[in-house]
């Protein structure tokens, strides 16, 4: 056991290690490393159990650094721990080093990536309700930094992990006082703080953040009260510089090398103890091995079937066959259809009620610790959740997004519950997959492709029924596209995805009449395009090509499909170009421009007809 | 005075205009009507004062209905006010009508679109801090559900008003206990939202909602705390009618015509009041006239200088020239340089805190009552506040955006600090305009095209200092673009905005020593598109165009000119296609493939040297 003296001995290192690299680095916030480096003494080398050999070791306690701006303490935590050579510190934000700014898993032992705040605390609460799923004894602690507690996603966390009793989630606020900018709301009234985290469910302790006796005091008490506990420490941000400390104007800059010379000479050499002597490993417990199967038994259909439903029933179906898959909810599960996996998995499932940012963060850590998180809201409102998805790609999440009732085909319900600009959020993100099927068949098969695929990746699903378009066996792989509709001299090529298949084909079948062959190529990998198909089949009809959509102009598969075509053929674009409105699904996709009749008119234009 | 049993009255028929809508319409969500229709009928025909002739009199109180999804129970109030016809009603959702499935301003009553849930307190906060700044005695008043307490953005909006102490702001929660595919988390516990409330700051009564009495005597106490107050009402979904009342399974779902008719035998016929009577009138109250100046002094820049400190200057120069300019900032007002205007004028500029939902929430309602908010964080961090930005479109909102910090030039922080999908966010938005600037006088520029141009605008800053590429009194309409080099026979064009304009310059430099021409297009107009120069300077260079981006791939500069030259030119297009990292800005476009050497070789092999 760490003796008192040793921690501070241990906390002294970390401060020291923190000024250092970021003095050398040039940049970065040591000011906020120095308020929590006691708090992290305590954590790493006398409360937490972990195992330094192996990041993956399911019987270690997990930590989040939600504050990820404290990045050089964490890299330094991990140092003093004999996880990476104390002298690799100085590389810190090196184009070479992996210790970055913020926190990302090109660490190993970091699992989640952070750096914009407000996020740790759903993650932690992913990842403790992980722990719980695979009834390990391990906890998970996160370290927040009270700035952050303004993001309203601290709130959701909060709320949705003490309905769900995670006894086992520890938060420690840093309250050191000082934003980046202005004082934080409450500064040192940490009541103010304790009375938030108390309705909304916590057990919450408040003590000294530089008495190290107190806090491990506090961290022994956490969960006692089968509550989530919140520490809520009082510390002073550059906590040990008299020039730096408790002082506005120092987030984020790092001391100049006269100045560091001034601070080591206040806070004295480097302390010298052995910090990995006192890493406390955890008892063992055994990995679960992951099932393979990721595919399951396809439903039969043969009746018009919404893409959504298809999901659901998908889900229930990949459920069964892998214990590992679990739902996560945001009081939408009668639409998107995750109901059904609700009903079967109940253990499995988790509502995280009107709150998609928390809903995500559970998600990534949910699969942080080896689970296939599937959460599914409208697309619409996956834009709530645009950060915590931008955080997860950095996280290298093998989080699984479903965005449903995309479009203008929603009908009656109006613009805010329309998702026409979730292909512009999930295409830029490097390495994930965007998939779009047309019908239950596809939809089905999308649902598998994303599960063995690992990573993040999107499912845009319509509200309205559609006809089956392909035969039961018929296989989807990411990246790929199926032409449709296929003769000799065709005039255009029709690329479309989702809903607008069906107008395609529509639109094949008006134009057959007056003698226009059409080639429809269903898209519904938009992300890997199947730009090589695509290239072959408009080249084939003479380089002009219309790309209908149910989507805003930009970012969509009319880009992608620009960049893909670019200087090899004429495109006509056809997608939502206004504001829409309410009203029935028919009428908006003509009075939008994407309707099979839009169609006809755009492949006479420039078929020259 | 309304007595009671006229409310009572008034109640039973805004129930019956609901019922009898939504299951004309087919679709809509009648119970969520019924729980709060006693609610509406207090807040107006008796508590709001409010002037039905005219929907922009400062004198009025605001409504914002933030259960969107109560819509039709909206447009019956209006119309029992004789703000619409009564026989309009059921033209509900038609896409003839502007009485659509969620409100939006197409209805000029609604200032701010809802829908999307957890939106209206945070745009409520905005109108009463407007009513402050103009010295009205009006109030706000936001009519929520107990679901959409879920969401963190209620939190951040609650904190904020408290620390803002709008005592003239007053929520009204329908606690009607049922979501929408689940129980709310708390149910009828009104006592564990009540203690949220308080420890957020607020003061707070608990009521029977559908005891008019008791409703009209809490109104009464509203405000008179100092705080903000919420008021918690405890009520019945589907009140009225009992085969739907407190059921769950009803939520968004009409009567059929025969369920309907067995409501309706319940709950009686239309009960004969006229509801106009009971409207209070305002006392007047002088409306504040909008000095038109929008363009101001422009700083005379001589050195390299960041585009984010020139969006500090002309901010602040704005500010001086017009007094209905505010700002509003997430804690990183000395990144984004709005800090110079919040010293300028600390009565116009709001902290937010690092809560960006809740900070384009606020934006959004100061909008709406005239002011000309600019709202700035770190171009990432917008991505928190996507919903709400959509929100704003879908509002016609005057909101000003500045993301700060976009792209790998940023450096050391690494991928969590870099705005990289921010132009895939906001180029979707039909009627956004997104600019882009390079250098110091074009940022200045395009802040002040932004304050002239009515409607939703972006404008993207870099964290590095560039160098002065125009004059003082150059000129950037909305829809230029600038051509910076170009000569005779020029090889390729280069089109870039920000950052890679530089790097274009750079390679102009490098390839005319090789005697390869280049003309270099400045795009600060991504949205909407200078395509007209585009295509001709592009095409004078035998089409054959380089397009260099600090963004990632898709939804940006890239796909905006691709579309644009479809068909018309082969296209190179450099951009961020890999999850990047920390490191020195120089490095990092190297190796992320944006600088000028890359576009050196991009060009090359265009042109086949």
């Amino acid at each position: 056991m760490a003796r008192i003296d040793d921690l501070r001995k241990i906390a002294t290192r970390l401060r020291i290690h923190s000024l250092r690299m970021t003095t050398v680095a040039g940049s970065g916030h040591p000011t906020t490393c120095l308020s929590a480096a006691d708090l992290a003494a305590c954590l790493f080398f006398s409360e937490m159990r972990w195992n330094t050999k192996d990041p993956t070791d399911p019987a270690s306690d997990e930590f989040v650094l939600s504050k990820g701006h404290a990045a050089p303490l964490l890299w330094a935590a991990y140092a003093e721990a004999g996880v990476i050579p104390l002298e690799r510190l100085l590389d810190l934000r090196k184009i070479t080093s992996d210790l970055e700014g913020h926190p990302t898993p090109r660490m190993p032992w970091v699992k989640a990536a952070t750096g914009s705040l407000g996020q740790g605390l759903s993650v932690g609460a992913g990842m403790a309700l992980a722990q719980r799923l695979d009834k390990s004894p391990a906890r998970t602690f996160v370290l927040m930094g009270d700035g952050e507690c303004a993001e309203g996603q601290v709130w959701e966390a909060a709320a949705d992990a003490a309905a769900w009793k995670l006894r086992n989630l520890v938060a420690v606020v840093d309250v050191n006082r000082l934003g980046q900018s202005d004082p934080t709301m409450h500064q040192h009234d940490l009541a103010a703080l304790a009375r938030k985290f108390r309705a909304f469910g916590w057990d919450d302790i408040t003590v000294d953040g530089h008495k190290i006796d107190k806090v491990l005091a506090a961290l022994k008490l956490a969960g006692k009260k089968g509550k989530p506990t919140v520490i809520l420490a009082r510390t002073l941000k550059g906590k040990g510089v008299s020039f730096i400390e408790d002082k506005n104007g120092w987030h984020g800059k790092p001391l100049k090398a006269d100045e560091l010379a001034k601070a080591l000479e206040e806070i004295g050499c480097l302390p010298d103890v052995d910090s990995r002597r006192f890493v406390h490993k955890p008892k063992p417990f055994p990995k679960k091995s992951v099932p393979a199967a990721l595919d399951f038994p396809r439903t039969t259909y043969t009746e018009k079937t919404a893409t959504r439903m298809a999901y659901g029933n998908a889900l229930l179906s990949l459920g069964k066959v892998n214990p590992r898959v679990v739902a996560i909810d945001g009081d939408v599960k009668n639409s998107t259809y995750a109901d059904k996996f609700f009903e079967a998995f109940p253990s499995r499932s988790f509502q995280s009620f009107i709150a998609e940012q928390n809903m995500a963060g559970v998600g990534m850590g949910l699969a942080a610790k080896g689970f296939i998180p599937f959460m599914a809201t409208f697309a619409a409102f996956l834009t709530r959740a645009h950060d915590q998805i931008r955080m997860a790609a950095y996280s290298f999440s093998n989080l699984k997004v479903c965005g449903s009732h995309v479009g203008v085909s929603i009908g009656e319900d109006g613009p805010s519950q329309m998702g026409l600009e979730d292909l512009a959020m999930f295409r830029p993100i490097p390495g994930c997959v965007v998939l779009y099927p047309s019908d239950a068949v596809s939809s089905e098969a999308c649902v598998a492709a994303a599960a063995a695929r690992k990573g993040l990746c999107y499912i845009r699903t319509s509200r309205p029924a559609t006809p089956i378009l392909y035969p039961p066996g018929e296989t989807f792989a990411i990246g790929g596209s199926k032409v449709l509709r296929k003769g000799e001299g065709d005039a255009v090529t029709v690329i479309a995805a989702g809903i607008t298949v069906h107008e395609a084909l529509k639109a094949f079948d008006a134009l057959k009449k007056d003698g226009i062959g059409l080639r429809v190529i269903d898209a519904y990998s938009v992300e890997p395009l199947d730009t090589e198909t695509i290239l072959r089949e408009v080249a084939a009809t003479g380089g002009r090509a219309v790309v209908v959509e149910d989507h805003y102009a930009a970012g969509g598969l009319g880009e992608a499909v620009a960049q893909a075509l670019a200087g090899r053929a004429s495109l006509a674009h056809l997608c939502v170009r206004e504001l829409p409105r309410s009203g029935k699904p028919d009428e908006l996709l003509d009075r939008f421009g994407i309707s099979a009749a839009h169609i006809v008119r755009a492949v006479k234009e420039l078929a020259g007809r």
